[in-house]
């Protein structure tokens, strides 16, 4: 079997060692004669998946019992919907434009009619950076950020710390390094990026905030629906989870999250320097400080005509996914956890020689 | 491999050829060299597996061009919130009450606050039937129903007439039988009874009624919003839907719709008239002129201690899923599309027995 270097932004690449339990147990789940995309979620060993889950994401992020674990559906853009309506109390909520995930959950917060503020924005630069020195209020209901914008390829080196709960928008560098949860109050990620496969939001919130929804709020729509049912209020993503769930175990044999940074940052370290090596030729698009250790953007000089021919040759050369988001252009590495050294050492050694043939 | 008779209510039995496929496949999906699930929605290939799963449908159900087929996620019981979001216009909607389903559907219509009736009910006999000669108004802005109320095992045998925008919830007999789509104009279901692996909502949504949604409304929770993107505003759950364009495929293999309703006609038929052999044993719960062929709802004489034994002997026959619901207790023979006629067979043989030996 060939396998693709597969440098899509998501839904994305998975571990083969994954990909290859969850195919050996597909149609037989552990002897039971079926298939676990057939068993029912109030099985109990469906819950022993779910609650294994819960306990293997809180102990690789070392999140402590502040916090609960709840999976919803509906990706990040619905919780850019049900964020303001769960904890949106009256005063202020403080937005920090990186780009368009963070636009998008601006223009919910908007559709409800809530008092936001944007107190920082880096449109001035087309997104380019990550905004420094951000002034959020002590009394805001809650500050929002978007912790690695996977479009622009840009990422908070750290965590602003912020005196009100601060929201985390993790869709695209979830479990790609250690957090500090301390000033987290909501923290949360669709799994199609570093955390398995599509159609699963998992999130984190803490304690006091579960509850903040008002009454006129869906039921369906109340974070405390699912942290009072543990996610098993309706029907949960049941495969989802359970790929989530190896997906874990996974980087816990990887040997953790500080292991996962380092290897990130070894191959995000490579990627770049070939793009500096050969600046002039290869244009990147965020600036130094404010690069995204999971999605690497740049243009090459000549524009749309030689990206193209960069894009159709990785494809020839077995590497995928590589063209820019359709509203930037240009070229997109996606180097998420699932894309090993040897994928980004091979992208740099085909940069180096696209430059020896087109520089 | 041991195949198990899967009686689950859902997520349920799936036919082995649909799960031996996605298996085969799972790790290299047509020699892309990649899983299905580490593929982009934006992909070329995984629109064409959207688009084909919505012209199959479309062409089992003999649906028009006045309609659209979208899918969404968060189940059924984000549809209980969303529709009254979608299809109210500040008239009256006008819900028929069948049990569990309905109840959460009416409760968060008032959550909302709209004008609602519900016009018919069968709560006065526990629900075990389904109201007929139901008096809708012509005028009102939707009338709602629950075509299969999985928990309690009844089922319209035809759906009603009306001269409003008729909404079904059709989670739990979807693809199981012909519909008339006259006067249908909202028709939803999860997938994970009839159509595959749970997390994902497929509707089939009037023209006329995509639009009609508040400004204040949250976008992604906008029909519109689905229609307009082809399902591609954000990222769906490409896997499910992946599986559901497999059993639509199996669907027509086996025939089309007429001949799925056939079999099935033909499993409730031998496992009603074992409950009638034994009546006084078996106790069914729901009225005759109203039984589900999806979900076969009984009792057996001595109450809990036996129906646990009777369970659990099952369990030891190679038959799961036959507890009732929490909220009803007895047994629930789930006898979806992929439960096949021997699984029945099988179940009706160990009735037999079970009498011989307890009753």
């Amino acid at each position: 079997m060939k396998r693709i270097f597969n440098f899509n932004a998501g839904p994305s690449a998975i571990d083969l060692s994954v990909l290859e339990q969850a195919k050996a147990e597909f149609t037989d789940f552990c002897d039971a004669g079926y298939s676990i995309c057939e068993m029912s979620h109030r099985n109990k060993r469906f819950e022993e998946i779910l609650n294994t889950a819960i306990a293997d994401l809180k102990a690789l992020y070392t999140i402590n019992n502040d916090y609960f674990v709840i999976f919803m559906q509906g990706g990040a853009s619905l919780q850019f919907a049900q964020i303001p309506m769960n904890l949106y109390k009256g005063g202020v909520a403080q937005y920090v434009d990186t780009g368009t995930w963070t636009q998008n959950a601006i223009k919910e917060a908007k559709i409800q009619q809530i008092n936001y503020e944007i107190v920082a924005s880096s449109q001035d630069c087309a997104y380019n950076y990550i905004p420094s020195d951000i002034k959020f209020s002590p009394n805001a209901d809650y500050a929002y950020i978007c912790s690695n914008n996977t479009i622009h390829g840009t990422q908070y080196k750290s965590l602003p710390k912020t005196q009100c709960p601060l929201v985390v928008d993790s869709s695209s560098d979830f479990l790609s390094r250690e957090i500090d949860f301390k000033n987290i109050g909501f923290f949360y990620a669709g799994a199609q990026k570093n955390a398995g496969v599509a159609g699963v939001t998992i999130a984190i919130i803490r304690k006091d905030l579960v509850y903040l929804a008002k009454q006129n709020v869906p039921f369906i729509l109340r974070y405390s629906t699912f942290v009072d049912k543990n996610s098993l209020y309706n029907t949960p993503n049941t495969f989802g989870i359970y790929i989530f769930s190896l997906v874990l175990k996974w980087i816990k044999k990887q040997g953790g999250l500080a292991k996962i940074s380092e290897k990130n940052s070894k191959k995000a370290e490579i990627l770049y320097n070939t793009i500096d090596e050969f600046e002039g030729f290869y244009l990147p698009f965020a600036r130094k400080d404010s690069r995204s250790m999971m999605n690497v953007t740049f243009n090459i000089k000549g524009g749309e005509e030689i990206e193209k021919l960069f894009v159709k040759q990785a494809e020839e050369n077995d590497m995928i996914g590589l063209k820019g988001h359709r509203s930037l252009g240009g070229i997109r590495a996606s180097i998420y956890n699932a894309l090993n050294l040897e994928a980004t050492q091979n992208l740099c050694e085909f940069m180096r020689e696209f430059v020896r043939k087109f520089g």
